[in-house]
């Protein structure tokens, strides 16, 4: 990540060296042209970027943002910390495998972790319904407070607030978190070069999938449960093991692992080749999907990386994740190409081969 | 603060050390046994309190979170840090003076200035309801960037969520910052002495009297502005001149500066005397809060900072910030006594005094 001091200033000379990386990180700047925000604008897919690239970005320029990691870069005394936050609108609130407050806090270690930064505090934002039951409540702050000790890290803020009857949906929750940048890497959106290898840490879809099912619209069951865990054990391991040979690494969460795959793609202008039968799905994830009519590369994971390597460190990395807890299933799925500069192709098992492009809409509303 | 690494650990030594901290800093920890969430429980007075001590604070136990100060403290390769977040719902979205992006940076920016931190980054987190217009949005993102321009700062991350129509308020947003803990002081909100002075940065009561009359409920105008700003200018200019005389600072959001007063003679165990006549209120806001029936000591502010302050520095604090633009009606409202510990007394102009005690219901919903 690019050093950036935590000074303010907006001198003409730095605004445009951050447009400058900005113009290199992004092939096609995208434009925010919609007049109401819709569902699909919080999915993770090409309305959330057009909202984040045609209006955040552009107000907010500055170099740490720029770099559009899953975390912020700044530096305090020559420190290089990395800052990150999230909110959660998960609905329902409990689910098998987890529940809203554990969510809360390894979406925001996970982010810190695959920027390469030990996370180490974390903040606790609440916002509730009027009429909450509080054991409802008393159960999420258990369930954060037992989340953060597993990660290890410490909530040392928060803030709470209640919004009348009807004006949420329970409860929304909001965390940041600040991680020590690790020294064993330089992770970076635009390093990925052509031979790279693109790994995943394990099965993929399963987060998604829980949560559909939860909600019973479908009348469908299967045993699936929610993968979230905190990524810092793995990211570490990566970090120990073939530090040196990592570009760049991401959560998958809303858009899947097609969204992680394309977003680097794009900034790192290259193209990426997916081999379908390398990657891993859960039979009853694969069977849910297929049902559905939902591609589980576009389903969120709360506990899976992508990680994008150097050739030469691909075989030891997938080793390593493998030999850690939840990470057995780590595959090696893909390779990063030349051109076409920001495209994904997926090679189906019968030799074909079709776009996986980021997600549009949203089949999957509120999922974290 | 106390000094405090970022590694997690949970030895029963600790636990006990930290209890021992929860225990000196509380003369009585609050219960939690209601059984349903009010709005009383986001206004900042005993309700929330109690929420805090009863539920939160006992689930996230740590020293950093332990000093209850407006923004925790923790440690990065030495570097000593402190970390804060805000969600807001303030209704309208935009009132005279300010809006909900303002007050998203102000509000972030003053827990850290306020706790003797210089602010460095911030993130944003957005949680937008369907159908919000965007032209809405966009004039809250510039509010953003703006306010945090003037303050300093930089947004360095973010996060959006849509929910459902109907699930959310038109948009909440969430801010997390974190800053560099100044040398210049070292502030605690278990330090406060008898003989010690109690100041205020200027007037009071003009956020919370803006929003209320902004509502339209109660047929009354009066030209108040709000007065949200950033209070590093004010922190910074009081630590370079009287920081080892500075004791404690707190903005005097929810619940007003009664609150803060409130928190920090029970966090100290020593009483307090304020003197109505010297505390500094705009007629305006004297005017509807008479007619409203309020008393401004418990209406929010939003760039109102109130300190504590040994007696030998009290008269230059006060000429310092009167110095500052904003601050020109600050004051010196009242004295720290040593007992009875936890309880303030407001004198009369005419010679007689009240028990000030913390705010209990809430008066003025979301007006943050």
């Amino acid at each position: 990540m690019t050093p950036l001091n935590g000074d303010a200033g907006g001198s003409p000379d730095r605004e445009e060296r951050i447009l400058g990386i900005i113009e290199k990180t992004r092939s096609k700047p995208g434009k925010f042209k919609d007049t109401q925000i819709t569902m699909s604008h919080g999915a993770g897919g090409k309305a959330t970027q057009s909202l984040i690239e045609g209006l955040l970005l552009p107000a907010f320029l500055n170099e740490g943002l720029a770099q559009l990691g899953d975390a912020g870069a700044f530096q305090a005394n020559g420190t290089g910390l990395a800052m990150t936050s999230d909110s959660f609108v998960v609905s329902p609130l409990r689910f098998p495998g987890g529940s809203i407050g554990e969510l809360a806090v390894n979406g925001t270690v996970n982010d810190l972790a695959v920027s390469g930064a030990k996370p180490l505090a974390l903040t606790l934002g609440l916002i509730l319904e009027e009429g909450l039951d509080t054991a409802i409540l008393r159960q999420e702050v258990e369930a954060i407070a037992a989340a953060a000790e597993a990660a290890g890290v410490q909530i040392i803020g928060g803030d709470t607030k209640v919004v009348e009857r009807g004006l949420a949906d329970s409860m929304y929750m909001c965390t940041a978190g600040v991680g020590l940048r690790d020294p064993r890497a330089e992770l970076s959106t635009t390093s990925l070069q052509p031979g790279d290898h693109v790994l995943v840490s394990g099965s993929i879809g399963e987060h998604g999938t829980t949560i559909m099912l939860a909600r019973g619209e479908f009348e469908l069951e299967a045993s699936i449960e929610s993968d979230t865990c905190s990524l810092w054990p793995v990211a570490d391991a990566l970090l120990e093991e073939v530090g040196p040979g990592i570009r760049c690494m991401r959560d998958a969460t809303r858009g899947g692992v097609a969204s992680a795959v394309n977003e680097l793609a794009r900034a790192s202008k290259v193209a990426m080749t997916i081999r379908e039968k390398d990657v891993p799905v859960e039979p009853a994830v694969a069977g849910a999907s297929d049902i559905l009519g939902i591609d589980p590369m576009y389903v969120a994971n709360e506990g899976k990386l992508v990680a994008f390597v150097a050739p030469e460190v691909a075989d030891r990395a997938v080793e390593v994740m493998r030999s850690l807890p939840g990470c057995e299933r780590a595959a090696d799925i893909g390779d990063v190409k030349g051109s076409p500069a920001g495209m994904v192709l997926m090679e189906t098992p019968f030799g074909s081969s079709r776009t996986m492009d980021l997600l549009v809409g949203d089949p999957l509303p509120r999922i974290c």
